[in-house]
């Protein structure tokens, strides 16, 4: 390992992956070279995991976990890496892509067919981790209020799909009612998990300013949402037909990807300025577009649109998951009291979802792989506790820095025990 | 225009694209948005440009220019874009992409044929402006020192190769001897600029500072420029084939593609880290890749580099052009004393680079196209400009503001001039 990591301190010296401020370098130098190391990283981790029969998007995630924690053995000429704005923003792209092109793969007519399911699968993957993470804080933290019994509990819910759709894709998968279930649930689960959100936000603002606790701003944001929703999907399902036949006919090359791509973004800036991941707008801009749409370019020898988005999936979304993996700081795990508590959060996590697989009543689909679909929290439980860090109450944070490393934990574990549990479970699934 | 203008108001408000202080928005939506506005502008511009048979890249040219200028119609939502950092990023990534990919369409015995032209073709196009640049400063800011002089000539040396590439693509030409020659030159010119660059400033700072002038420092970054591209060259036409033919042995997917860009970024930053500028190291990795290299890939059912190169270039490329385009500042025209010079500096850029046709002596090889093919100075030349901004000369930048704006419109004026006059020459070519 020694000599390894002096080869590489001799090859990366700690100042290459800083922006230089010499007039002459292009700053587009060090995003190059952190995109060699991430690149680089991602496909020898895959490569590993595949080896062992893993799947490749576990490689990347533990890719990640090793590059980001070099500083712990003495190398820190990477750690520039997880700070890059740049790195930053081609990782969230990345994972709008890969949303992209696995609601690409679904269609809206396959996805209503498993819209009651989802929909019981969603609400019992958020009532139950709520209360269990509820539970779970008042337990641990006997003298913190009760709001931060329920912020935590709110930061439970959520459910991060990119890692899940990631096995499936991987496993080749992702045409399953199970696959189905889990990406729709997603989508419903993202809307309670924000309605769970703004109802304990609005209570915890009320508590700390005395304001009136305002109903109506919530039953705004599940408008919203609803709204979005419905509206995106029928407007999208009539309108996208006409864009595309329009489309198809013009001359300049890359019309249909350029046009693919400038939907996803659309759809994905659209879900968040009504306050919705914008994961969940790429996964719609997805699901809404089906090959007979652009059949008009096909039919001239173009490439679909699958086959255009694939190439560029397979460059950002990697960046996004060994990024993940990178921000996984190992010393979390050493902090006092975030150990302890963190297990019993992972352990509520875990659990919480698993009431998911009560939703599933019909013969045939495999209510385990369900439940463990829906575990990972990802970034969308990042964003929760940070904006838990950001809360006020009383002057103080809603939640303090030993819960933050504690949700982080939780978020990390839930993350990296997917692929393994899906992979295993869907095995299990295919003897029997 | 103004009704047209309200619509894009009220669906584009001017915060839109900036950062949201609020803690549930992603980072990532006000550059999904921005890739949409700039997607489709490219398209839209490209369509145009295609209907009235000019190449491609002039219409995202001219439309990034109309999107940057919308302000002077009393509209600046869209201001933000040209000042985004991520969406910069992407267009610097956007180039490199693309030289790599015109880098793949080539091989480097291919090049080697031309390579003495080439040198001629170098040699002529960075001395001729850089005289004439120096004659046309000299004539038009008497009141300067030689040294502004000097510089202004070394502004005039640069060749980017970014436009030609695009119109030689658009047209489908990218496999004609005039296309290698000018590549290969713009790659010698790049060295040569950098040289001329490195003289100048080096005579500046020793004029002001009154230390030594020194040789050794010019002669090594000669050395280094020629070691580079030589060693990289050399070793990578030794080394890629057995690293590839190792990687064709991987089982995880996409192995081929993130091998390709890792090695596309890591000859770029290698390029930067010399003092080159990062195309020309993203060229030379695709030039020394060859389709031999990754048969084992292709052998086995996958698709071939260029192929998954095409559409992430087809994505990021037209970033690169429409924000070239947006950074046109239409006002610059207007600034006092600055049409003036930079008319007469854009007309030295022009003259200067036909001197290059005198390099062809070969029968069949269209001189005129040539000359056209090395006349954008692109942001090789904004890059020289800046530079010029912040050195100091007796208290006082070498190039001040209006000297700079003079630049700035050269560059403009000779990137908007060669998409349509490499047309028209090869349309010239074709016909006799």
């Amino acid at each position: 390992m020694r000599p390894l990591l002096l080869l590489l301190a001799a090859f990366v010296p700690s100042t290459a992956l800083a922006v230089q401020g010499d007039a002459h370098a292009d700053p587009v130098a060090p995003v190059a070279l952190a995109l060699v190391i991430v690149l680089l990283a991602a496909k020898l981790g895959s490569e590993l995991a595949v080896r062992i029969g893993q799947p490749a998007v576990m490689g990347e995630l533990v890719a990640g976990v090793v590059v980001g924690n070099l500083s712990l053995l003495g190398y820190s000429g990477l750690d520039p890496l997880w700070a890059s704005p740049s790195l930053d923003m081609l990782a969230r792209l990345g994972v709008l892509v890969l949303l992209f092109e696995v609601g690409l793969e679904s269609t809206v007519g396959q996805m209503l067919t498993v819209g009651a399911p989802s929909l019981v699968v969603a609400t019992l993957g958020v009532l139950t981790p709520f209360g269990l993470g509820w539970a779970a804080s008042a337990w641990l933290l006997p003298a913190q209020s009760v709001y931060v019994h329920a912020f935590v509990g709110a930061t439970l819910c959520a459910t991060s799909v990119g890692i899940t759709a990631r096995v499936f894709q991987d496993l080749g998968r992702l045409a399953t009612a199970e696959a189905r279930i889990i990406l729709g649930a997603a989508v419903i689960d993202d809307v309670m998990g924000l309605v769970v959100l703004a109802v304990v936000s609005g209570a915890i603002a009320t508590a700390g300013s005395g304001a009136a606790f305002s109903y109506g701003a919530i039953a705004l944001i599940v408008l919203k949402a609803a709204l979005f929703l419905a509206g995106s999907l029928v407007i999208g399902v009539f309108l996208s037909p006409k864009l595309f036949h329009f489309a198809s006919r013009l001359q300049a090359r890359g019309v249909l990807l350029a046009l693919g791509l400038a939907w996803c973004f659309l759809l994905s800036w659209m879900a968040n300025l009504i306050g919705l991941a914008p994961i969940v707008g790429a996964f719609a801009a997805g699901l809404i577009l089906e090959d007979v749409h652009y059949r008009g370019f096909v039919d001239r020898g173009e490439h679909t649109l699958e086959e255009l988005i694939k190439p560029i999936s397979a460059f950002l979304a990697p960046v996004f998951f060994v990024l993940m993996g990178m921000r996984t700081d190992l010393r979390a795990f050493a902090a006092p009291g975030v150990l302890g508590l963190s297990m019993v959060l992972t352990v509520a996590a875990v659990i919480g979802k698993q009431a998911c697989s009560f939703g599933v009543w019909r013969p045939g689909i495999d209510r385990l792989t369900v439940g463990i679909g829906m575990i990972p929290r990802g970034e969308v439980g990042l964003i929760f506790a940070n904006i838990g860090l950001g809360l006020q109450l009383q002057g103080r944070p809603v939640i303090d820095r030993p819960t933050f490393s504690a949700l982080v934990v939780m978020v990390i574990l839930t993350t990296l025990i997917t692929p393994f549990a899906l992979k295993a479970s869907l095995g299990r699934k295919k003897r029997s």
